[in-house]
């Protein structure tokens, strides 16, 4: 590969440079993807056409100069395999008609195969086929947690309140449910390497709703059986967003690469993930500022984890009013980076 | 005062037994609140009405039977006291007009006295009266940056990007606008244990959107100043919602109780503050179980945090669609909790 500095990273060896990306960088700050979203009825579409989700998959790789490139699609596919279709409300965020409630609801869940995410694997293939060896690839899905939080509660929300009423109400049903998307998620993460995936991230974006012990028992074992059957084929990045207060715990998970949101402070992450690779964390906010301002964060950020067993990035995706400009600037502060 | 098992607890004094209360323990919970609620135009007539305030501030104390009054009102108070009104909308939350951009607008703020808050001021009393020296009676504010968070914003928010976009590109004017609130809310706080508070807590609702660094800085220094003003008069508790990651500085804080969110181990918590009084931390998702678990996991948690230097809580507002029988079995439950 062209540039592996990423995997480099990700496997824990010495790089020149320290490897940038941005989680959502494919996506509403780029004015290609605005216009390939403006191009189709709605969200979905995008996600189900190979050659589409390709195209955007590649404007940040050639407009921001990024080291990797990560498919473009949503965690909420996983959902959508097992029997319970979405759609992306504008300015709402997801929606589910249907919603589960009951063992019924469980038992009518379909375990996922190959064939309910052709349109993911297809995209993949199709953009490992256009960037050649150039770049990694990043493949990704989220926790089980995370898809449940979704699935129970029917869309976004700021307490999952209903979700979380299932875990502690109906515990043994939570767990039924957790485990049929766990064992739907390994099969999708699996295809996803199989189709060209070198990475694949685990998105924990609820996480942080959980508390000490309901995330361990609820969030965490699940992501745990994830790591282990994909951490023989690729690294595995867990991005437990939110969740400072499992760190320990998270600390003995299996996986390479630990995705950090902006709460944590860089050397108590190194001293609790030990030698990990740590990924993160500027938060998002930052690339509202100046351009000497970023620059000045980045190079702060990047002196604080140290630039071995480092990946720089946001804390949490991009916000889609980003200026363009401000985002380049933070990934040419990563490249420009000198150890002092 | 009759039972003042509470404020003992607050001033790390021993007691018979644990104290409980709840937070929104004054709301839609109860059926009397829901009622006084509909007679009403909107949710600030009722705020700004002293007789209504005081009849849905001692519901809870005859429904359900805890071991304090908290005046009914809104952290809110404030930004309508410097100027800037909000209106409560119905399942959508807080709601500004007018929203806080620029220099001018800062300056445009008045620092609130008296006159601005008296509505409260006469709530107070009246609760006072009534309460007689059956129970102690609680005020609050919002911490400075959970007001400027609403003040820049305008609203409630997944993220706070207007607001964090404002300390991050305008650290200055932000520093400028937080001090202003601090100011006002010394006032008003005072002037709530010249009413009749017998100790204030300190809402930082979104201090948990901040980052190890910003948090300090923006939040944490805020509360500082005012826990300083307020401590030497009445015991008073910071309740940092999510702010976890900032356990050791918020250690230091000048304050006898912490108030601490379900996300956070009694151990931990024990061993970071010391001999602070520690107040929470259920997750109010577990008032939706049965009785038996809410009753375990009660009795647990007290056996975890020990009965010393603790006042019962859940670990943030009791959420509207709570079974008051499952509250009620909260309350019971900690009353009668015996130490093994």
């Amino acid at each position: 590969m062209q540039n592996d500095l990423l995997l480099k990273a990700a496997r824990g060896e010495e790089t020149e440079r320290v490897p940038v990306w941005l989680m959502r960088q494919a996506g509403r700050i780029l004015p290609g993807y605005r216009k390939v979203r403006a191009s189709v009825k709605d969200f979905t579409e995008l996600v189900k056409t190979p050659e589409l989700a390709c195209q955007v998959t590649l404007e940040p790789v050639h407009v921001l100069g990024v080291d990797a490139a990560i498919i473009f699609s949503d965690i909420l596919v996983i959902p959508e395999a097992m029997g319970l279709p979405y759609q992306m409300l504008e300015s709402k965020g997801p929606w589910f008609e249907k919603t589960i409630k009951t063992a019924k609801d469980i038992e009518a869940l379909h375990i996922g195969n190959t064939e309910d995410w052709e349109y993911v694997v297809n995209a993949l293939k199709l953009t490992r086929k256009e960037l050649g060896d150039k770049l990694p690839l990043l493949g990704f899905a989220g926790s089980p947690w995370t898809i449940f939080a979704y699935m129970t509660e029917g869309s976004g929300s700021k307490t999952f309140s209903v979700a979380k009423k299932m875990i502690f109400s109906e515990p043994e049903l939570a767990h039924s449910l957790l485990d049929k998307i766990t064992t739907t998620t390994i099969r999708y993460l699996k295809d996803q390497v199989k189709a060209g995936a070198d990475l694949v991230q685990i998105f924990d974006s609820w996480g942080g709703i959980l508390g000490h012990d309901t995330y361990y028992e609820f969030s965490l074992k699940y992501i745990a059986r994830i790591v282990d059957e994909l951490s023989p084929l690729v690294p595995v990045t867990a991005f437990p967003k939110g969740a400072y207060f499992a760190s320990e715990q998270l600390a003995k998970l299996n996986c390479r690469v630990i995705g950090l949101d902006w709460a944590i402070n860089a050397a108590d992450a190194r001293k609790t993930f030990g030698n990990k690779t740590l990924q993160g964390n500027m938060d998002p906010c930052l690339l509202y500022a100046n351009e000497t301002s970023i620059r000045k964060a980045t190079h702060n950020m990047i002196q604080s984890f140290g630039t071995r067993n480092y990946i720089a990035n946001l804390g949490h995706g991009v916000y889609p009013d980003t200026p363009v400009d401000h985002v380049k600037c933070f990934v040419d502060a990563v490249k420009e980076y000198k150890a002092q």
